[in-house]
């Protein structure tokens, strides 16, 4: 019994007891919804309890209603047709969730967006309803940037929509203003003071709601995991310009309708306001740490929802003192993005498919998804461990699918064992860093998500699939950004650098490909004997004759208009590359529609296709290696093939267990070597360093050294 | 017998005077190589022989060796590894077609190709064969630009190559040069004089052939049709600074590299040199046409090989004087690029395919290539007439496909019968003008080609497909560029804007997007009751929080990775709209990857993919409608299609004489309906205002008002 925590369920009492036995559970939670009761209060576990500072006391914003939160916004695009014109500002939104606060009006911007210049306020008026715009250029286009009121809390409101649910509207209010956070602490403290059953208060999270707006059809307009749109206010503002020195505006958050989301290269000012955040809100979450600490307490923090400014790879999130965080997972990437977190004592998983009726209704087989998700996370457990593992959900639900049930019996089973045989420590890795290079860098470690999850657009599918593959390869990783690049002490830690993503996106970086200090360092960096790996766009932006700056490195580029009069020659490889090792046929680069052509005659093109040009190259450079792929969603042989790269690139090709079938992967601790099956099927594969293995479907097997 | 010009060919004459009857030939002329005998000379027929102006006499090249052409080339790019760089400047090129010219070296230029800065000259040398770079920043890349010796005339180099030809090389002399231009016009009389039994001269070209280089693998390295490069000297940009009054430089040739190809968006200098070229061509292309009009023959030009600075759609081509143009054809818009040509008295065209073994070689069906090639050039034809037609290559050759020679009898007597039942008129069309907008405008008139023809790359493969369809429908067409849009007399001809191409190309208008007065002409234009239909990426340039920056226009754009983080909804129109009449299932829009998603709830969406957005789209704008179409290939749907859509939006739904059939099409004259059936299989169609019509295959049937 370890290791494991469960949801309760009331009314089912004793089937909740059944799975808790079964999968070992130690500790149990009430979920949203779900109360304590007596009979799990007497269990012998450790008691979790949701908390959300920012709304648990709904009396509160009703007596104050002017201490509620606030999200910066901006009216659609109008064009003038005419010598003035009226914006309705809230038009699109929903007005059950967000409300015009006429009081702000002061803060409010109006942007000629067809030539980008500021309409000075002497040119508009507002009437409590409509922005009226008394001197126009025709046929120009405007926008209103403003703030409103945050009148529904965006998970409950979800929650609500969602579920059906018959409650009052949950508002949030805004830990700026003194008496509220003085009420926070207060309510806290007396929260403790009564739930005395409580091991554990699971802050969910704290202050600030990532950015989620609906529209006036009560749908999701605009979402970002990583959005600060819903934490500013006029008075935060303030609180900036008094900390940075600086002023800072609603089109800094607002970002010309773009709102600065994680796809987007951030500004300076946005870097700063985002760093102002993380050092407030850890500020005053340490004080609520606190708080639960005396009453004896321990404190975890959900990855998620109220999380803006808690970014774990953040600066000052150590200073909060938490004693753990809980995040959710279906994959790899999910569990790294725990797992790689420093300064953090407890790292739990709430695995999905969450036990709700979405997955398990009669006919489906959420075994199926079990198996495929704990195949991708376990790989990546025995990278980098994690400490707990659990659900959340309707555990009755669950006990209708047996092949589920055992399924999770096996895994939970499996999760215990990985930590016996391997008490604190990871698998054994080369020294050196493999580095993963975008304009966030650090700040959003394993954040690829669109939402809270690893599930991506095809904007960002192979970024996705680059690091799902390299969650569960032995190797150390590290998200660097543009700085560390330029900086020479740093730039020496790695041997291979990466960098994934489409072209004028965060992910490949954009115009900081403009910046010759860091085409100078990357080429110094491979011409050293390092190595470059370019997937998509890498290093892409028009300009000085190339589209990939560096197509030197690279030896190939990309046509985007510029070079169609060339008349291209190119050859693939005749013989199989490394890179194919134990990989049948070819490798799939997933929908792309642009012609890569190699500059250099003596690019080694590993797999090159009539219409699209070079699909996966190797070009030698100074003493490195510059490696090209036009994409890789990810896959098991996509894994592998990355792997060989790797391996290839920094000359490691007679490695010591790797197995002859890519379904196959071997993981080295001190005292064992760990194998996995990847595959459904039993199977026997030559592992070097140990031979032939014989393993059954998805088993985990342990070898003594 | 006429309308019709033959290629003689020796050792054939009872064969070729056989086809010369059957078609109905009333001229003949020499092609390359062959040499008219007295057999031919006695024909009842017109004589054309072809001249080379600037490769006429192969004696003065090598008497005069310093005058002969140059070409402006840039170096391959180099990395600095080092301290200091040497760079050959010619690796890369064929040394037999371009020789390095020490002499020009003052005009050369060293570029930082990693900043863009140009290197001062006290920072390299030359030391006779290689630049060496004395002070360089480690790690950026470097390239000269440099001038070298024409030393084979690129035409004759290449069918030297193609056919084995064991001649000694060609090489062009330049009309820039006083006594080389004296020269020109000396040879000229004495041939004129000597070849008393010629009645045409057809000049292959006049002085300066377009750009093509060759690799050092003897193979085509950079092709444009319209490139200049091969015209510049430092003679020549002498002479440019005199009429223009200030510098040019390699570099505004060069254009870092990409050549200013078609593809580009021109510069103002190098828009000036063009004009420069075009007087300075056109001044000394009248002096011959007038030595040609002396000897009492006649004058036309070719339009391909050494055409620079005669484009017929520029402003000084008219002063040259020629009696014709000849053009190659294969389909619509090579005919209209000769057809809508003004001021010249004989238009030409010499179809394709070639009468050359790569297509007529046992086995093969020439006969379907001519009938596909027919059926798209009829359309134009009607539409737009030239006065003759024709055939290069050898008629031995074409006699062995009885099939073939059936095809052309038939399509010489269709093309007699249409002067004959339409002397001196085009097929009626409504008043306004539809305008088709890119960078170039009226200068490259139906030129979408990347060579001699509309043949194209998936980059243009929708520009083509929309002007394959509009060459064959009855609208007055013209081609515009940016000045125009922000000429509101030349705007208000219009009733229809087309803006067709990709992203950051001259056929979009890549930056000119960014100008609001194009911007505000085209909202005006619209709103006031006209149409914009774009194709592809119509007002494509990142900026002010949109892609498209007519999005309001459109009512879509398109997901570059700025907006990822908006939902979309959207739903295409129930009801089948009348862009679809007459059209079975859906239209093909081409090979795209990118997401078009709608920004205005009322757009009517014609076609929704779910993986990929709008497809087709209209969205009505003030009293006017913008059209989005992701792509628009060349086929019968599409440009059904497309005139469905410019009914729709003229408010041209009942017009007269439309077939329901997308293979049908009927063109009205003064006294006649001429029908068309562009299908293989015979077939009756209703025609509005004319009730059932029957057509056989490929039919061309009159019918009498």
């Amino acid at each position: 019994m370890s290791r494991v925590t469960l949801p309760i369920e009331k009314g089912c009492e004793e089937l909740v007891l059944e799975l808790i036995k079964l999968w070992g559970a130690d500790a149990i939670r009430n979920s949203d919804g779900t109360k304590l009761n007596e009979f799990f209060e007497n269990l012998d576990a450790k008691v979790y309890s949701t908390y959300f500072p920012a709304r648990e006391d709904q009396e509160w914003p009703r007596q104050n209603p002017d201490e509620i939160q606030h999200q910066a916004l901006i009216s659609e695009r109008y064009t003038a047709f005419d010598d003035t014109l009226e914006i309705d500002p809230m038009a699109g939104y929903y007005k059950e969730q967000l409300e015009l606060d006429p009081e702000t009006v002061d803060y409010w911007q109006v942007f000629d967006r067809t030539t980008g210049e500021l309409v000075t306020k002497e040119n508009w008026t507002f009437d409590g309803n409509v922005v009226k715009i008394n001197k126009v250029t025709k046929f120009h286009e405007y926008t209103v940037n403003f703030f409103s009121k945050q009148v529904w809390d965006t998970t409950h409101m979800y929650n609500h929509m969602t579920n059906n649910w018959d409650t009052d509207k949950s508002i949030p209010y805004d830990a700026v203003f003194d008496k509220t956070r003085e009420h926070i602490y207060a309510h806290l403290k007396e929260w403790c003071e009564r739930n005395t059953n409580i091991n554990v208060v699971r802050f969910t999270t704290f202050f600030y709601h990532f950015t989620i707006m609906y529209n006036q059809h009560a749908m999701q307009k605009f979402g970002d995991w990583f959005g600060y749109s819903a934490s500013v206010s006029p008075k935060m503002f303030e609180k900036f310009k008094e900390e940075k020195g600086y002023e800072i505006t609603l089109e800094d958050i607002i970002d010309k309708g773009y709102y600065n989301n994680q796809f987007r290269n951030p500004s300076k000012v946005f870097l700063d306001y985002i760093d102002f955040m993380q050092k407030f809100v850890s500020t005053l979450a340490k004080v609520c740490v606190d708080i639960v600490h005396e009453y004896g307490k321990e404190a975890i923090m959900f990855i998620g929802d109220n999380w803006v400014g808690t970014e774990p790879y953040g600066k000052y999130f150590k200073n909060i003192g938490l004693d753990g965080v809980a995040g959710s997972a279906e994959c790899g990437v999910d569990i790294r993005m725990v797992s790689d977190m420093e300064d953090v004592r407890i790292k739990e998983i709430r695995f999905l498919p969450y036990l709700f009726p979405d997955t398990f209704y009669e006919g489906n087989t959420p075994h199926l998804e079990w198996e495929y998700n704990w195949m991708r996370s376990r790989r990546a457990i025995l990278t980098k461990k994690v400490d707990r593992m659990g659900f959340g959900g309707y555990l009755s639900l669950a006990a209708k699918f047996p092949e589920f049930v055992d399924g999770v019996t096996k895994s939970t089973n499996e999760f215990r064992e990985i930590h016996e045989n391997s008490p604190n420590e990871d698998c054994i890795k080369p020294d050196y860093k493999i580095g993963i290079l975008n304009s966030w860098g650090k700040i959003k470690s394993w954040q690829a998500n669109r939402t809270g999850h690893a599930s991506g657009v095809k904007e960002n599918v192979s970024y996705i699939g680059v690091l799902e593959a390299l969650s569960g390869l032995p190797y150390n990783l590290e998200f660097i950004n543009f700085d560390d690049v330029k900086n020479p002490e740093k730039l020496a830690e790695f041997k291979v650098i990466i960098n994934v993503g489409e072209a004028n996106t965060s992910f490949s970086g954009g115009c900081n490909w403009k910046d010759e200090k860091v085409l100078s360092a990357i080429r110094e960096f491979v011409a050293k004997g390092n190595s470059f790996i370019g997937v998509g766009d890498p290093s892409a932006t028009c300009g000085n004759g190339t589209y990939f700056q560096l197509q030197d490195v690279l030896g190939v580029d990309k046509e985007v208009g510029n070079t169609l009069q060339f008349s291209r020659y190119m050859k693939q490889n005749e013989e199989k590359h490394f890179a194919f090792d134990q990989i049948q046929g070819k490798i799939y680069i997933g929908n792309r529609n642009k012609y890569i052509y190699s500059t250099n005659e003596n690019l080694e093109i590993l797999q090159l296709d009539k219409e699209f040009g070079v699909e996966a190259s190797i070009n030698n450079y100074g003493k490195g290696k510059g490696v090209y792929l036009q994409g890789l969603p990810y896959s098991v042989e996509n894994t592998r093939f990355l792997y060989n790269i790797i391996r290839y690139v920094t000359n490691d090709l007679n490695k010591k267990y790797v197995s002859d079938n890519i379904y196959v992967e071997a993981y080295e601790f001190k005292d064992y070597i760990a194998i996995v099956n990847n595959s459904a099927e039993s199977l026997t594969s030559n592992i070097t360093g140990l031979g032939n293995v014989e393993l059954s479907k998805y088993e985990l097997k342990w070898i003594k050294k």
